[in-house]
């Protein structure tokens, strides 16, 4: 598994270079969300400035903003609008996820929910949704309108799906993916497929962009849920197994339990329907990984996704965007920051 | 107060006159809603339906069927999905509120928080609202667009400044009227206006429809946060003191505080601080309210807003619809069913 150490030297020619490619629009970009955010209700107002604070690396807001960039698109400021529209859909859902998952640091940092309460984050995730309508409208693009709103509702669906198979450790793999599809791949494909649709790319362009966005989106779910058991990582100060401990049911666990023989699998089902899983717990299922080689089998995975976003940049005309976009597929598989 | 039994009877000749008018629409409405909340996800539709079938009066829905009857408006299906979508925000409202309230009973049904768990009742409110965004969306105005995704952000503004004032005995009757404009009248006022504008009415009726929606949605509020407080309704069976129990602040507690003395000013603060009031603290907050008269208090000032709406009609020609919109005022005053 060298290959974790490998791929983390190329985050900085992928991810910084998506970021240094368009770091005017990004700026602009913050300054339109916070502006939008802004409100005369005082607890609103710390709220959403909280929220700005402790913003993550904005990846869907660059895929927009790069995405455009790759089309064609200069002029105007549609890019950094709609930009902004993709990042708040998907903080609104981070916040009500924190709310549900009973989550108490992200990024570092707080979540709003133990800053504040969970009513509170539960009314601003809303705020965050309808100001990013708001938005949305305000752009007025019919066929943006139709696909954000479109992922909003899949993302809430996968959401759903996800918590009705809790603790499920027998889940099947198709059900896996069709959750990680809508709640994370769906908004992906809408961030890349907005940047093109803006620039009024032609529809195979649109396609490609859509595809490459989905399949980026399901190789960095799979990365995610992966590094949460990747003991390797300790040495890079990650916080491991915080699915484990939440008991969500994630790729790692699901393809573990088929490998696993009767004994085994009777402790692994007990072990998630417990109320509290110890430390102890957390290392009896890394050994079990290492034994089945379950981070391997994942990484296999994850490469199949890769491919296929690679592939679907090959319609796509030669530029410095379309060769930072091939390598962000290395960087959603190594992300640990 | 013989005026609450008086005003009762005239129930039937307010909603169920509205309600008869729009009868068949308000049938394809509900068709609406289920067709577009279908999902396939299993939880998402068993929350759904149970969601469907203990649906409330549909009020706003009817708002925007009868403005726009009252509009003249006759051909196709707009006022239909718009119908929907007005009362699916109202819809993902509430399921948020149950959330936030920990409300167990709404329209004598165990709330979806309880029969299900919060969780899970935080990402259908979300779908519900992402399901009636992609059906404005489908509609395609974009003046309906910006006015329903405007109004969304400001019924959850509102609700966060309720919170924020939460327990605050001294609330200013500013806030009050700041809280439940946004929260509720918002919603009443787009509602009918939505009726207006698809039915391509000129600017005057759109905005007299407007103004009518947000003077009956404060009479509303003003009225049902009264009702809590009036013992009077016991005899028809209706529960109240929901509010108080909820430690809640609403106007009859705004008002009374302002009139109490020093040692009852004292007494009731510490009542509204407590973790948990008693019946017993709910009487004599009762027995206060008879003292100072305050139910007659509120319903003067909701009288003021009732005279606004029905004022605000003048310019609308003569109609049945008009006139069931007239009589709907007396309606919002007395509605406890």
């Amino acid at each position: 598994m060298g290959t974790v150490v490998q791929l983390k030297n190329q985050i900085n020619d992928s991810y910084f270079q998506l970021k240094d490619s368009v770091e005017d629009k990004l700026i602009l970009t913050e300054e339109k969300i916070k502006s939008k955010l802004a409100s005369d209700v005082e607890l609103v107002q710390k709220m959403s400035d909280y929220h700005i604070k402790t913003g993550g690396k904005r990846l869907r807001a660059l895929l927009t903003l790069g995405s455009a960039k790759l089309c064609g698109y200069s002029k105007g400021s549609r890019d950094i609008n709609l930009a902004a529209c993709v990042e708040l859909i998907h903080s609104a859902t981070l916040m009500h996820d924190d709310v549900i998952d009973e989550g108490s640091v992200r990024r570092g940092k707080k979540t709003l929910n133990k800053v504040w309460n969970n009513q509170s984050s539960v009314l601003i995730g809303d705020y965050l949704l309808s100001r990013c309508f708001e938005m949305m409208v305000e752009d007025g693009n019919l066929e943006v309108l139709k696909l954000l709103s479109s992922t909003s509702s899949k993302i809430a669906q996968g959401e759903v799906l996800q918590l009705q198979h809790k603790n499920e450790v027998d889940m099947l793999e198709e059900t896996y993916l069709k959750i990680i599809s809508a709640k994370t791949a769906e908004l992906f494909a809408a961030a890349t497929k907005v940047g093109a649709i803006l620039s009024d790319a032609n529809n195979k362009e649109k396609d490609a962009l859509e595809f490459y966005g989905r399949n980026l989106g399901l190789t960095f779910q799979i990365a995610d849920d992966t590094l949460d058991y990747n003991s390797e990582l300790k040495m890079f100060g990650k916080k491991i197994g915080q699915d484990f401990f939440e008991g969500k049911i994630t790729l790692p666990i699901i393809l573990l339990f088929q490998k696993l023989n009767l004994v085994e699998k009777k402790i692994i089902k007990e072990t998630f329907n417990k109320e509290l899983r110890t430390k102890d717990d957390f290392n009896k299922i890394i050994s079990l990984i290492k034994k089945y080689k379950i981070i391997e089998d994942c990484y296999q995975k994850a490469q199949h996704y890769i491919n296929l976003a690679s592939n679907s940049l090959t319609i796509l005309k030669e530029s410095k965007e379309k060769e930072i976009f091939k390598n962000l597929t290395s960087f959603s598989l190594t992300r640990n920051f």
